[in-house]
């Protein structure tokens, strides 16, 4: 059984159209890597003067490309992105050092740059060698195919798992002169049989300086991919790359060089639209999903207490399962709020389902309706609140979806 | 569905006797809380002079019985313990907290004791008032009945979706008397439906001071009770308390009253060797399971950096759901090594299953043999040993079970 058979049935509806945007095209091709008959490679190739900031996982186990990412971003500019699916190039050792090098130089041969200005990144089945020499037979071709409205099928060459591709885009002004933002994402943490890995490139040409692209994206990131989980497994490889073509500048655009120049108001706000819509997007794509969940915990003592509240609510595997069963089974919340460290108040903790209120004051509501409440567990989106009564300020949203039998089955492999 | 239609296919194959100890006789009674047909309460009165230590959940939202064993240890005395399944009493405000002190004003009276020397612990539904007059009517018949040899019949009133009851039993030499150290426990974390709770009761005969067994408990439970995990989630009303009787004073046992005393080395062992046993058939009977796990972490930088890594595997979803799958997915481990956040050298990590070494180096061990490793997945133990190259001293080993569709099936409920 494979996820990949059927399209998640929290899949958005249709698409949007992505806009091209100056200063960037894109092109796919089939190298071989693991997939048949399906595209498992992409190029994005930019203007000269493109500005790149990124963030990647956590994980004191990061794959190659992320080790390489990292070193390049030191000089902020970048001419191409290569992304690979089928093969992670995670714990490969020197040898996955070694891949990525001769990937970077194979693209920047082609593209006629260095090696500096190449990022990578890869996704698949972890622990394999990725051999590089595959990408050689097909780089002219990519170099060459490229288009500016390619984004789609770029975000489809880099799909594992995912049962749809994921892409977003706004339109926004800065200083009176209209850019845009593009993201395109895979996965949903960790998610299947061998294959890792959260993926997620930003393309926009505002001429906005890699400086002020990182805090930018380091800050947003809080609020959007790193308040999801599916199953609260963190990749070897999530990498999230924005990268600034600048071109908006011939169309007088202003250069944007400074984190606290009000003119990137507008922008930040359609930056974080984008980052959302994508990372929602990959929850809704989580394996064996039906419900869509979002939880907003608010009275602890601070923003981060919070958070780590929220994410044991979303994390826990109860919580899940009784999602699953359509069960409003808020002592299961109670258990994930206590387990969670933070400061909470019992007695004064109250939990609503979407508009109802199951508990107050640290005790079951007395007007709760258990007809009401299991006919609100039947949505396919799930809002629940907590107030944990600590007397702070601090409060978060994060969404997770539910953990069903199907994620079992798919990630079990049920050899036997 | 419920697990308690059958027992689970990891439970022991027999039970242990479990022989008299001075100083402690049992009863049961069904009190009609919530189940029909069933004991549901457990009443053991303790000899004067029996001494109590405790250790609890570090839930923020504990359990009125909870709060009220916290506040009766600071005396160190113990005359009875009153056990019920059904309901948790948690989650209860003050209606809980006046619930456990008509409790125990009704068990002084029946024990003729005070309430400072009665022990509560409540397993069931979480959010639910427990109505503590159900006790009445039972209580001088539980006293009347109480007999020495009852500790199984008891282990049996407190379970709640619990396949099988958990006792333990050891003898152990303190100064040439031999003392007598009986165990039993329940649950396995938050395991079912509105079912919380994991709670143990430790009696012995020997004679050793409440603040000796204070530490002695909070330290071994580190590496039993605190190093099992069935699916990460900490209930709001874990107990953990031990009566030491003293009785085996009468037969020339000494009084124990230094934690640096010789004479202990052989009772601790012995302790260890009960809770271990129970901590394993409480992971044995969690939900759905078909894998009895032992993960064991190496090569870290120290102890608790060591657990930690072996908690964040033994937590993973992914990695559990493999094993259900009898899938060696290493590439898994690797991943969830890297996000326990401490130290890892992916470059010198090795792991074994078994005594299959399936990584080495942060590669691919050059002589794994997957049939082998396959046929080792089939096993009903599954061993994994990671060492993660950190270059320290740092191990810990920590015991979980497999993640299975009937765990999902189980704790959801599927209404629909």
């Amino acid at each position: 059984m494979s996820h990949s058979d059927s399209i998640s049935p929290l899949a958005p509806q249709s698409y949007p159209d992505i806009p091209a945007l100056d200063g960037v095209t894109f092109s796919t091709a089939e190298a071989g890597i693991r997939y048949k008959n399906r595209t498992d490679v992409m190029l994005a190739l930019f203007d000269k003067g493109t500005e790149v900031a990124g963030v990647f996982t956590k994980s004191k186990c990061p794959s190659a490309p992320v080790d390489w990412c990292r070193s390049r971003l030191k000089k902020g500019k970048a001419r191409a992105l290569i992304v690979n699916s089928g093969n992670a190039n995670a714990f490969t050792g020197k040898t996955g050092a070694a891949s990525t090098k001769l990937t970077a130089e194979l693209a920047a041969k082609a593209t006629k740059t260095t090696i500096n200005d190449i990022f990578l990144a890869s996704t698949g089945v972890i622990g394999e060698p990725l051999d590089a020499t595959k990408f050689k037979p097909v780089l002219d071709k990519l170099v060459k195919s490229t288009k500016a409205d390619g984004m789609l099928d770029a975000a489809k060459a880099i799909m594992t798992t995912d049962t749809y591709p994921k892409v977003a885009t706004q339109k926004v002004m800065i200083d009176g002169v209209e850019v845009t933002i593009n993201g395109m994402a895979k996965g949903a943490g960790m998610i299947a049989p061998d294959m890792a890995t959260m993926l997620s490139f930003i393309f926009t040409d505002a001429a906005i300086s890699a400086q002020v692209l990182q805090k930018l994206l380091s800050q947003l990131v809080q609020t959007s991919f790193n308040s999801i989980t599916v199953d609260s497994d963190t990749s070897t490889s999530d990498t999230l790359l924005i990268f600034a073509t600048g071109a908006a500048a011939k169309r007088g655009a202003p250069k944007i060089k400074d984190t606290n120049d009000k003119r990137l108001k507008d922008f930040k706000n359609a930056l974080n639209d984008v980052l959302l819509s994508l990372a929602h997007q990959i929850v809704r794509d989580g394996e064996g999903c039906r419900k869509f969940v979002e939880i907003h915990v608010d009275g602890a003592q601070n923003h981060k207490a919070a958070k780590r509240i929220a994410l044991s609510i979303a994390n826990s595997p109860l919580v899940k399962t009784a999602i699953a069963g359509e069960d409003a089974n808020w002592g299961r919340i109670v258990a994930a709020v206590g387990k969670a460290g933070e400061k909470a108040e019992r007695d004064k903790l109250a939990i609503w389902f979407g508009d109802i209120r199951v508990a107050h004051k640290g005790l079951r509501d007395p007007s709760y309706d258990e007809t009401a409440t299991s006919n609100y567990m039947k949505n396919e989106k799930i809002d629940i609140r907590v107030n944990v009564g600590a007397g702070g300020k601090g409060q978060a949203t994060v969404w997770t979806c539910d953990l069903t039998k199907e994620y079992v089955a798919i990630n079990g492999d049920y050899r036997s």
